[in-house]
């Protein structure tokens, strides 16, 4: 891997501590926002050492501002539209835009709901973003997780725009190009905490934040009617594995400045308290090693958790094991990671999966994925005999360090279930503080709400019962109703320093992807397969002579996924004795009319099934003519 | 409601309070054994009062075994054989056999998983309980929840057994009888705590436990061999709502006189700590309906859980509102529970749903049903705008007074979205102490172990990582390793005092019931509709004249569940030319061969369509002959 050198490491930013402040009056911002076509230029070449100078900056020293006096003079809006992550977990998706200029934060992608049947993955509704590509600067990536990155392919082969990130989320992303063919012609930033990038007339400063991924960052995003800040993911952990604390201090800064408006992460937002450090696991894995004895240890965790691998390759050097990887992610992310310097793996630690059996089994820690109980992961495969180099039994102790995501639940029972018939040692539960949240739970998202002080605050990354409640706690600290806003995906919000509001709605939704298929997957094709889900379908097939008004061939039968057909034959002749009295009655009237021949065959076959079985199975004649 | 005038009030058990009790020797015991028609009459008609007379029964003063001298004369093990309920939750039902003697401990459903598409309720089962039905004197149930009595109406259709419970259990037997037709012919016989009743050799004594259900007894199973202690599902409340405090000193006293071995509930062995009293909901019921203020109130809650309901109705005398049930099993146990007493319903406090709109919103509780986010609930009706009597909106105030059942978390938080999106304001969080479990943390089984002192210990009711739990509880407690016993389904366990082992095992395992059918679903449909639901169907049709050797009609193409066929027209069109060029050679080298034809036409299909689409529907080629 040299996902780093591939890179433009990027000239076109500029650190906030080497550049002086320029503070910006209202005339100089206008004046840029009627030059479309230069900040075009600047954002999509992207030579922003001169770009950003010239650029109006009031990072540093914005006058604080006073929202009421400058009311007399309406000021344009920025509209802010999330096209994903809102009323919903995964495809983070945002939309910024003040006048010709615009730009995307994140472009994630979901997993399919278990009603989103043989769908692989959820994306965004890209349309309005593909009406606007010429306006949009490029996209600013907060950190490497699926549900902010994964879309980026997709949205890719449609336009290219410049995308922005910290380096270990351009690596991550430049890993998920290739798969896709796109990488050699992708525009890839590398921005650091501190940097700003020019967005025309805006602005997008990186701050940085923790998180269960390395390399997040928050923004602060400068807008000609002032900053909005926008977490990304976040907690607060004040004694990380690796990288710095949340710039906390940067966050008050900006709130001394003035905040027009706080986006911020809710995913935690129901839960009181604060979220443990991500040290408290390690030193949980530090005591559970010592129960396992001489027993191997298997790990399974977030693959994109950095900081977890890393804790574990250095328990693993206290206890003089070495430490072996399963499942494809796993190996991806730890080859990254490793080259990239953000793993920390002394020579000699890492063994082949394939080399485990020439160590004796405590003297093996194998770290794996398959910690949600996904069906074709490497732990799971693991639980039912299915791992080519691992196989379990009473010899190991297996630590599942996540916690699993709401619908994951019976599948990781099913896979502790599996492993402990096989006579493992399982460790899963909360108690044994073996996971930690990267979200910030309440008092965490007071400390920023605090902070950042925000004028309005719109709560991003939930479901509703996330935004509501944190709503809730941005009230408990004084925010006024009219000052909080619930979106939904594909609302455009308008924020202007005297008011925040929805006037319109812009094209949102989602976009099944089934294979090769983005978007030939729909709600009729759903419809259907959850219908043969649930029934299974029974086609009836007969070819008939029009011409000479006779059933030349058939009626015959065929069901899928009704009943068990051998044990159910009496059912079966029942039903095409019944379909042929329909079709001779049909023929005899009308033989060329062959709609009402289907609807009556469907009908009559509906209610004799019906009344037999109570079942309901998709009814599917053919009738054919020679 | 006629449930209990109808029941047999049982004059065949005999309470232990007023009997006197009869110490046994072996002698009696093995006399007992060798008279299969006299205990069978005895049972099958149940004349117990003599029967109990003449039967031995050691139970107060039974002397203290002394297992190790008896080694030297091998007894007869009692044989125990859970066939549901092990591994798994749900379908509870526990044969016990000795000698020509046999009855089942519940006769229980349990709900298909996810992957059991389109299936209603699976069953137990049940070939071994018939192949031996002429030696089962009957069955007793502990408690009236559908996993313990939801299979009896299907085992009943098979062959017509006494029936013992509780009052309450009775009554909703009955009521699920009546559903079914079978309630005129059932043999109900209504015991109570305390009470014995006969099994041939064997008998079993009702022992009063606290769930959340009323009237839920535990089992003291006097054999040959000694006590096999049964908890049934329990918890212990030393402030249950209505009921007696669970019989602890019985169970001490037979854990004095010596119990064989311990079958007890594991569903929580995996929490620590003791389960909250019931009343604690009561509590915290006051506390949330000052918050209500001058809003409607809306409860979700078990149906089956009385308790609960009651404190809602007490809750709602206190506070001057009316109640209202919506949803059909909701209305269904309060009558039920009305009409025995069970619950207190003071005159004028329930009103019907269709009267809520007379009553200011401040003086109405709904109680409903939908706390696990069942799509066809009344919550859940009520969430999408589909309830026709209650419509919601920003005047109530809602509470989810249940925990999601694993594998219902993201059913629960759509409702709880939905509601929160229509203004509602939802309390469902555990720190609101809005629900409590009907099963014993480990606290409280370790007090049953130490009560009981069993010689032997075999966890029931619950999967694997909750029996593993309950095993490490027991072993916590001093019990050795050749002492306990995880089982499965279908394994027969064999106890003397002497030894707890397994040597054989008899036919058990899942019965899928679809509609009317019973078993006509089974792994083979269940495994098309998987396909069916991953990739949908894609029929070729053709009619040939094999005697020409031509293609008469056809190749023609439908699908259901597999592209959204006007925007893959192309694909349609390529995949019937490809099946047309293959019959066409088909029938030129063999008009007859219609297998051969068929699994080319599957073959380049499936070739064609992975590789233009990557995926794999189900092909099903129909080749007609006229």
């Amino acid at each position: 891997m040299s996902a780093e050198k591939k890179q433009t490491t990027s000239t076109t930013t500029n650190k906030r501590k080497n550049e002086p402040s320029k503070p910006k009056t209202q005339k100089e911002k206008k004046s840029n926002a009627k030059r479309p076509e230069s900040t075009k230029s600047a954002a999509s070449k992207v030579t922003s050492k001169t770009t950003s100078k010239n650029a109006p900056n009031p990072r540093t020293k914005a006058p604080k501002r006073n929202y009421r006096k400058k009311a007399k003079a309406p000021a344009l809006p920025v509209k802010i539209t999330c096209l994903g992550g809102l009323n919903e977990i995964g495809k983070n998706i945002t939309l910024i835009e003040y006048e010709q200029d615009a730009f995307l934060i994140d472009c994630g992608m979901a997993f399919p709901d278990s009603d989103m049947l043989g769908v692989d993955i959820v994306l965004p509704d890209f349309s309005y973003v593909l009406k606007i590509k010429d306006r949009i600067r490029g996209v600013v990536l907060t950190h490497g997780h699926e549900d902010h990155i994964g879309g980026l392919p997709y949205l890719l082969k449609e336009f290219n725009l410049p995308i922005y990130g910290t380096r270990l989320t351009l690596a991550l992303v430049e890993s998920k190009l290739k798969e896709h063919g796109l990488a050699d012609k992708a525009q890839l930033h590398v921005v650091n905490p501190g940097d700003e990038i020019p967005m025309g007339t805006m602005a997008v400063e990186l701050i940085a934040v923790n998180h269960s991924i390395p390399d997040a960052v928050g923004l602060a995003i400068r807008t000609p009617n002032g900053y909005i800040v926008h977490t990304g993911d976040f907690k607060i952990d004040f004694t990380p594995i690796s990288g710095d604390v949340i710039d906390l201090a940067r966050f008050g800064e900006l709130g001394k400045q003035g905040v027009l408006a706080l986006m911020a992460d809710s995913t935690n937002a129901e839960r009181p308290g604060f979220t443990p450090s991500e040290r408290v696991v390690g030193e949980s894995f530090a005591k559970l090693f010592g129960k396992a004895k001489n027993r191997r240890i298997i790990i399974a965790t977030f693959s994109s958790n950095l900081h977890r691998i890393q804790q574990i390759i250095d328990a693993a050097m206290r206890d003089g094991r070495k430490v072996a990887v399963s499942g494809r992610s796993m190996i991806n992310y730890v080859s990254i990671a490793t080259e990239l310097g953000y793993l920390n793996v002394p020579e000699g630690v890492m063994i082949d999966i394939d080399m485990i059996n020439r160590y004796p089994k405590d003297k093996v820690i194998i770290v794996t994925t398959g910690s949600q109980g996904e069906p074709m992961s490497a732990l799971t495969r693991m639980a039912f005999s299915d791992h080519r180099q691992v196989q379990v039994g009473p010899d190991d102790y297996i630590i599942i360090s996540a916690t699993p995501i709401p619908g994951n639940e019976k599948a990781v029972t099913k896979v502790v279930n599996e492993l402990m018939m096989r006579g493992c040692d399982v460790v899963y539960e909360k108690m044994y503080d073996v996971h930690t949240s990267g979200h910030a739970c309440q008092e965490e998202l007071k400390i920023i709400h605090t902070l950042t002080k925000p004028r309005y605050f719109i709560p991003v990354h939930g479901e509703q019962k996330h935004l509501h409640k944190h709503i809730e706690l941005a009230k408990s600290l004084g925010m006024s109703e009219d000052r909080v806003l619930i979106s939904d995906i594909g609302k455009v919000i308008e924020l202007t320093p005297e008011k925040l509001c929805v006037n319109s709605t812009v094209q949102a939704g989602r976009v099944l992807v089934d294979g090769l298929g983005v978007g030939d997957v729909g709600s009729i094709v759903l419809r259907d397969r959850r219908h043969l889900a649930e029934d299974g379908i029974l086609v009836i097939v007969a070819t008939i002579d029009p011409t000479e008004g006779v059933l030349l061939s058939g009626p015959d039968i065929v069901s899928r996924g009704f009943v068990y057909v051998r044990e159910a034959e009496q059912l079966m002749e029942d039903a095409r004795e019944a379909a042929r009295r329909v079709l001779e009655q049909c023929i005899y009237h009308n033989p060329y009319d062959w709609n009402t021949m289907k609807t009556r065959v469907r009908d009559e076959l509906s209610r004799l099934l019906f009344q037999r079985t109570k079942k309901s199975p998709i009814i599917l004649p053919i009738i054919m003519d020679v």
